[in-house]
């Protein structure tokens, strides 16, 4: 593992303060942004080929989780770090507020229908870790409920990596004070305003309680099948680099390789 | 509409002779392919800044169909025409040989399940058109039923179309000369050879039955509401162009705005 996976991966079991994890750590990322952007720009094409091999491949499957408070840069995240693979091989699944049908079901039954298959690279833009974080923050269910569910999820996620998923789980880690400025940010640019939404202002309300609450998730979910990185996501190149860098790690780990083909019988020419 | 668009755009209800239009035609492209190639990476943000749009916007859906022989291009104008596209709004759709499930049901029963929603642009790599065409010309369905088939499909396009999708479907025009070197480059490169499938040769040699078979399809199912362009495939770089320029037509005809938000009840200032 490398250095720096190391630095922002929570261990497995380990008792996790979000608060010694600086949301402004650049100690990994160049000094400047310019060059940070030249080295997200010299990094996409690396996780292209990578998810082309994947796709090539077509015997395992990639899962990666975005989670983070309003306006940490899920999205951005998605453009940016992924601006350069094919879209052929990839998919964003978001989730919004449960259908009537959705809610006729346990919780992961939506999940379940819209993991990756072989060869396929998925993106969670939020994800089940919903279901333990709002749901228990807002009070919707009980700590005993939250526990089962951590159980459920940890089930569920040993279930998809036994059966080929690589799961790469990010937090993206904003200061209370980076939240501000970026909602400010949206309430003063008329071009930004359809990205406002004013029911982000209450959940801001509750920041110390969802802090925590991603604390105690974050601390029980983090595995070595399924671990959490902690990315610092004040600064948005730096934030990228490092996605990119630990994606980058990942895959390479994963020692794949383009298909073999039995060619004996094929024809030499086609006619 | 562009000249380039009536140039390649078959009107509805006319006869149909792909004899007519040539697979190596670069009447509207650049002479040279560097040329061509500046062209498309010129193109391409522009792309980006219309499926922005309708991301943003999230009240139409966009369905682009590919269609073509084995090798015509279909995985590399996803690649290359959708190469700066965010991943958050578009989605590719392939579509295998159907499952148990889905034979058990119409023929278009997975195909809606996976259209486009408000704000997404979606990709078909291959489409219902395979219920129309591999089907007849393997002889796996008879002329009556293709008849009503294409009575469906029109239909359902219409369906799709009145509730807010444009649909745009290309077949990618090569020649049977053009598709005998891409498949030699498949068995001699071995790079390639795990794109190679041999049953490709079988199909190779129905050449004439499947151009026939496209010839009726399409000329049967070109409507103002969901129109077919025939685009000469032999060149890529000349395809991915032409292909852009007509998406990036038929997009900006649309009329898209970023969503006007009422603001008067929000907060000047975030704490």
């Amino acid at each position: 593992m490398s250095e720096l996976e190391k630095q922002y991966r929570v261990k497995a079991g380990a008792r996790l303060k979000l608060a010694d994890y600086d949301p402004a750590d650049k100690s990994q990322t160049a000094n400047d942004k310019a060059a940070r952007n030249a080295q997200v720009a010299a990094l996409a094409p690396q996780l292209d080929a990578l998810q082309d091999l994947l796709y090539a491949e077509g015997k395992r499957k990639v899962l990666v989780v975005l989670q983070g408070m309003d306006t940490s840069g899920k999205d951005g995240t998605i453009r940016k770090v992924f601006q350069n693979v094919d879209p052929l091989g990839v998919r964003v699944q978001a989730f919004k507020a449960p259908t009537e049908t959705e809610l006729a079901h346990d919780y992961l039954w939506r999940i379940h229908q819209v993991v990756p298959r072989n060869g396929e690279l998925v993106i969670f833009n939020r994800s089940h870790y919903e279901d333990v974080l709002v749901t228990r923050v807002k009070g919707w269910i009980d700590q005993a409920e939250t526990e089962r569910r951590i159980g459920h999820i940890n089930d569920f996620e040993r279930l998809l990596s036994e059966t080929g998923t690589t799961i790469i789980k990010f937090f993206l880690h904003i200061s209370k004070d980076e939240q501000r400025k970026r909602l400010q940010e949206r309430i003063d640019n008329a071009d930004k305003n359809w990205k406002f939404n004013p029911g982000d202002l209450e959940d801001r309300k509750l920041w110390d309680a969802f802090q925590a609450q991603y604390e105690s998730v974050i601390a029980a979910t983090s595995s070595v099948a399924a671990p959490w990185y902690i990315i610092p996501a004040d600064s948005k190149s730096s934030r990228n680099q490092l996605i990119l860098e630990i994606l980058i790690n990942r895959l390479s780990a994963l020692g794949m390789q383009y298909p073999q083909v039995d060619t004996r019988d094929w024809p030499k020419t086609v006619e």
